[in-house]
């Protein structure tokens, strides 16, 4: 397989957020078993002022589908952010995973150079696509989808480094002699 | 500028390792202002089986000059992972980007498809190097950048998500109309 902006966008997206899906997963099991209330872990943050767990898995969503989408000029899928329990950020992530699933490879031909206009509100910013994604977008997605482990891991769910990466080295196209550390962390 | 394995790892390891030193250097500011011991951030975690800041930027720091080296079938510099201060762990930071900076784009000509041989120990894996850079490297970079840049938050450092991302895109090759959000976390 050669590099592509396909390559570096869609599959990147979707198994970090297959991993994340799981880390999820493993918290929901694990306020289960400790009977804690799952608002505790969906509320719960790092600092008072940064994002609690839900609003990091929208944003890290919000990335996985805005990128993708503004690369192959497509529109990109308004969410309503309302989501407010374990099922609902899993639904998130299926619908989100589900976008992904639809691209092409043939969408992103061009997309390296090609520009991406990006408006937050009032701000506008353009530059070529290979830059919003490598120093952008990636950059952000990565930000949220690990605070949102680290959130967990600070309030004692028991998850691995192996986690988070979805062990997606044992299941992609390598060959691993013996499995490789997933609890370095 | 098209899409290479050079420029989705070395201008990429680059900025956020100059961003991860910004970083660094606010936390050891803010150590002085708040009368704080600066080994309380060094030796600082999130859960107690996560590694301190310290390792954190050492592991950051060791895929950022791991991926390339393998890539360009160099040898991967072995360092001591002896650093106890802000001032050692920066010269770390200034080690690697002065590693990166000697690259060349043609040495990674090839590098997606070339085989990548690991070895963690009496561990041992290959895959491609695409598959190497972007499912292996590059989550596990971002994980130690973003882990350390928690840590320091949840410690009361008062940065911003523009000194995660360096606003680096303020100064790359794009156009801003207007300063584009930094607090969002």
């Amino acid at each position: 397989m050669t590099l592509s902006m396909y390559e570096a966008s869609v599959p990147v997206f979707s198994a970090r957020l297959k991993a994340l899906s799981g880390v999820l997963s493993a918290a929901e099991q694990n306020a289960t078993e400790r009977k804690i209330d799952p608002q505790v872990f969906l509320t719960a943050r790092l600092a008072p002022d940064m994002y609690a767990l839900v609003r990091q898995v929208q944003v890290a969503t919000d990335h996985a589908k805005g990128a993708p989408s503004r690369l192959a000029r497509r529109e990109v899928p308004k969410y309503e952010d309302n989501e407010a329990t374990f099922a609902e950020l899993q639904a998130r992530l299926t619908k989100t995973l589900d976008l992904l699933a639809s691209f092409s490879a043939a969408e992103f031909d061009g997309s390296d150079e090609r520009v991406v206009e990006l408006k937050f509100g009032q701000r506008e910013a353009s530059m070529p696509g290979m830059q919003y994604l490598l120093h952008v977008a990636m950059p952000n997605f990565y930000f949220h989808v690990t605070t949102a482990y680290d959130i967990l891991r600070h309030n004692g769910v028991p998850l691995t480094k192996g986690a988070y990466l979805g062990n997606r080295w044992r299941i992609a196209r390598c060959e691993v002699s013996r499995p490789l550390p997933g609890n370095l962390v």
